[in-house]
C-alpha cells in the first residue's frame, strides 16, 4: 500500500508527523514517525485541517455561473435558467462537472452533495478527478411514467464506490407529490441509499404546503409522510418555526444551510442559533453556482458565521462551530468515516499556507479561516489518501477550463 | 516621462490597448497604439478594470486579528481590543500598516480610508508601498487638552502628496463631544481636509443621542451642528429614518458600507436599496480587520450584494452597483479623479486573470467579480501609473509578513 508522510505540520497548535496509509491516517505523532514512505512532504509551512464537504450542490450549474443575476425568483428560473438548463446535454453536464470538481478542489472541498440531471457523467467526473460525492438520481412528478421507472431502476442498480454514492433527489415538495414522495422514501430503504430535498426554501412554499395539506408546514408534511429520518438531507430549511425544530431535532434529519443562495434569492434566513439550541443536525452548502455564483466553502463559511450574528446576536455563529459545519458535521451527514484529522478515520485533509498575508497573525487558526482566509490559503488538498492538489495546482486544469469554455460558447449558441 | 503599454486587454467587453503615461491613462484604443514604451504587457489573458477603493478602514488593527471574535460588543471592545491597542507603539503601527497594505495590493486595493493613531506611520507606509490613502488623525475627547492641540496643528501642517492625504477624524459621536466636533469641522475647512466619523453604527448610539440632543437622530444631530458636508465620510450609517436619509442626501456626505463588521458585531443592516432611492451618496469599506477580519474588497462586494437583498429584494445590490460602490463611487467619495479606466484619469488598474477557474464561463464579468471571484482573480495591480503587484507577487512581502508576525508575537508578550 502506498504510504504519504507529513512531517513536521501544525496539526491541532503542535508540530507533529501524520503518516497516511492507503486511503486512511496510520499514525500522527509528534515524534519522528520512523518509515520510508512512498512520498514525503515537509509540512513546516503548513497547517493541516480537515477539508470540506459541501452538503448541497448542482456542480454542473457553473456552466450558467453569472447568466443572469438580480432577478425576480420566478424572472430568473422561467426566463433564464430553466430555458438554457433545458438545452444541456449529457456531455455538457460532464465538462461543466469537471469545471465544478476542479474549482471545489481548489477551495478545498473533497465531497459534494449533487442534485442534477445525467448523474453518471457527474459520477464519471468525480471518479476521475479523486473527490468524493453523494450523486442524487433527481426525480419530479413532470417526468414521465416510463422516466421514472427508468431512474428508479438505475437507483436499484448502483452501488457505492470507495467516493461515490448515489442519492434518491425528490426536486422538492412543490415539484412533487405525495405519490412520488413516498416511492422515493421506497427506494431509497430499499436500496440502503440516503434522500436529498430542497425543503421550507421560501415563504411561498411555506404557504402553499399549508394550503394543500391541511395547515401543515413543509416539515410538518414530510414528517406525516414518514419521509424524515437520520438519511435525509434537506437543503435550505428557512421557514421553520419551532414545532419544525423539534420535528427535526427528534427526526435526525440534517438541515444544509446554503447562505449565499439564501441571501441572493432573498428567501430568507437560517436560524443557525435556534436549530442549534434545538438539537437540529446541521451542515453547510454552496447550492449551484447560479445562484451563488462559486462553489467555495470558504465564502460559505465566513457567510454563515456573518449572518447568524447579522440575525441573532455576536455570539451566535461562532467560528468553531462553522468550521465543523464545513467539515466533520458535513462528513458525518452523509456517513462519511472522514471529517476530522484522526487515526484511523480516511486521509481527506489540507495543507494551509501559512505565510498566506490573511493568515497572519495565527492568533486562532480556525478564526482565520473562517473569518479572513480565501482559497489563496490553501496549498494542497488531499482525498482518500491522494494528493489531489499541490502548491495550488491541479493536473489537467487548463483542458477543464478550455473544455468547459467551448461548451458554454456551444450552448449559447445552440438554439 | 515613463509610459507602460497594455496591449490586447479585455476592457469594457473588447479588446483594448491601454497607454498609460506618467500617472494617467495617456490612450485607449482598439486600434494598435504606435509607441515606444517603457514597459509593454501582453494583456491577452486579461481583462483590465478599475481597482478598489476601501472606503472605511482601520489599518494597523490587522495585528489584532482573529485576537478574540464571537463576543459580546462591550466585552470584545473592554476585555480584549482596546487592553492590546493600548500597547500598540509607533513601530508596530507602521509593521501593521504594512502586512494592511499588502493584503489590500493582494485583494486589488489600491487607496483606502483610514483612521486609527500614529498616522504618520500609515503614512510612511503607503508611500513605500504604493498606494494611495486618505488618513485621519483621530480625536477623542478623552484625550488631553495638549493632545488636541499637538493633533491640530500637525492637521494644520499636513499638505498631501501625490498619493496621501489627511483627514480630520473625530472617532464618534458617542467620544466626540459637540465641541470638539465643531473644532473638528473648522479645522477642516482651514485646511481643505475631508472629515470622517463613524456614525449611526449602532442602536445604543441612537438612543443615547436621541437622550442627550433633544431626541435628534445622529444623522440630525450632526446636520443641526453644520457637520455634514460632500467632504465629510461617514461610516457604518445603519440606523437611519427615512428622514435622516433625506438630510444625508440634501448634505452630499458619504455613506460608507461595511456590511462584514455590521454583520459580525451585530450592528444592524446598511439599508443600501433605500439609501440609494432616496439620493444618498454611497461607497464600500471593510472595517479593521478585527471586526471583518480581513481587508478584501471582494468579499466586501459579495457581502454587500447578499445583504442587500436578504433584506429587500433579489433585484436590490445589483452587481453594477456594487461594483461602482467598490470602484468609481469610493474614488468620488475622497475626490480622486480615478476610478474608472479613461483617457485623462488617474492610472489606477487591475488586470484579471481570465483563465481562473472562478471566472469561467465570462457571460458577465462584473457579476463574476462581485459574486464568484476572490483575490487569487487578480494578478496584477496598478496604482498611479506604476505596477505594484504582477504575477500575485508584491515587491518584499516575505519580509513584511516576518516583521508583522515579529511584531504580533512581541506584542503578546508585552506587559
Amino acid at each position: 500500500m502506498d504510504t504519504l508522510l507529513i512531517n513536521n505540520v501544525l496539526l491541532d497548535g503542535i508540530r507533529q508527523n501524520v503518516l497516511i496509509e492507503g486511503n486512511r491516517f496510520k499514525a500522527i505523532s509528534t515524534e519522528k514517525i520512523e518509515v520510508a514512505a512512498t512520498e514525503v512532504v515537509d509540512g513546516s509551512r503548513f497547517a493541516m485541517v480537515p477539508p470540506f464537504y459541501n452538503g448541497h450542490c448542482h456542480a454542473a450549474m457553473v456552466l450558467l455561473r453569472g447568466f443572469a443575476d438580480d432577478l425576480p425568483l420566478q424572472a430568473w428560473l422561467n426566463d433564464s435558467i430553466w430555458p438554457m438548463e433545458a438545452k444541456l446535454t449529457a456531455e455538457d453536464i460532464y465538462a461543466g462537472s469537471r469545471l465544478a470538481i476542479l474549482e471545489m478542489i481548489k477551495s478545498g472541498t473533497v465531497f459534494f452533495e449533487d442534485m442534477y440531471w445525467e448523474e453518471q457523467e457527474t459520477a464519471r467526473a468525480v471518479e476521475e478527478m479523486g473527490v468524493r460525492a453523494a450523486i442524487g438520481v433527481s426525480l419530479m412528478d413532470r417526468q414521465s411514467a416510463a422516466e421514472k421507472d427508468r431512474l428508479f431502476e438505475r437507483l436499484r442498480h448502483y452501488k457505492p464506490t470507495e467516493r461515490v454514492s448515489y442519492t434518491v433527489a425528490p426536486h422538492a415538495i412543490y415539484t412533487v407529490g405525495t405519490e412520488l414522495l413516498l416511492r422515493c422514501k421506497k427506494a431509497a430503504d430499499e436500496n440502503g441509499q440516503y434522500l436529498n430535498i430542497h425543503l421550507a426554501e421560501t415563504m411561498t412554499e411555506d404557504a402553499d404546503c399549508r394550503k394543500a395539506h391541511n395547515g401543515m408546514s413543509p416539515v410538518e408534511y414530510m414528517d406525516s409522510i414518514g419521509l424524515l429520518s437520520p438519511k435525509t438531507i434537506l437543503a435550505h430549511v428557512v421557514h421553520v418555526d419551532q414545532r419544525d425544530q423539534e420535528i427535526l431535532a427528534r427526526s435526525g434529519a440534517v438541515c444544509v444551510h446554503n447562505p449565499a443562495s439564501n441571501m441572493k434569492l432573498s428567501s430568507g434566513v437560517f436560524k443557525m442559533k435556534e436549530l442549534q439550541k434545538n438539537g437540529c443536525r446541521i451542515a453547510l452548502g454552496t447550492d449551484g453556482a447560479s445562484s451563488n455564483n462559486n462553489l467555495d466553502m470558504i465564502d460559505e463559511m465566513k457567510l454563515a458565521a456573518l449572518l447568524a450574528k447579522c440575525y441573532a446576536d455576536s455570539e451566535a455563529g461562532a467560528a468553531t462551530d462553522i468550521f465543523k459545519m464545513a467539515t466533520q458535521w458535513g462528513a458525518e451527514a452523509f456517513g462519511l468515516d472522514a471529517g476530522v484529522i484522526a487515526e484511523g478515520k480516511l486521509a481527506d485533509a489540507l495543507l494551509i499556507d501559512l505565510d498566506n498575508e490573511k493568515l497572519v497573525p495565527n492568533y486562532n487558526l480556525v478564526s482565520n479561516l473562517v473569518y479572513a482566509a480565501d482559497c489563496s490559503c490553501i496549498d494542497t488538498v488531499i482525498c482518500n489518501g491522494k494528493i489531489i492538489m499541490r502548491n495550488r495546482v491541479v493536473p489537467g486544469e487548463k483542458e477543464i477550463i478550455e473544455q468547459a469554455r467551448a461548451t458554454c460558447d456551444s450552448l449559447i449558441a445552440r438554439k
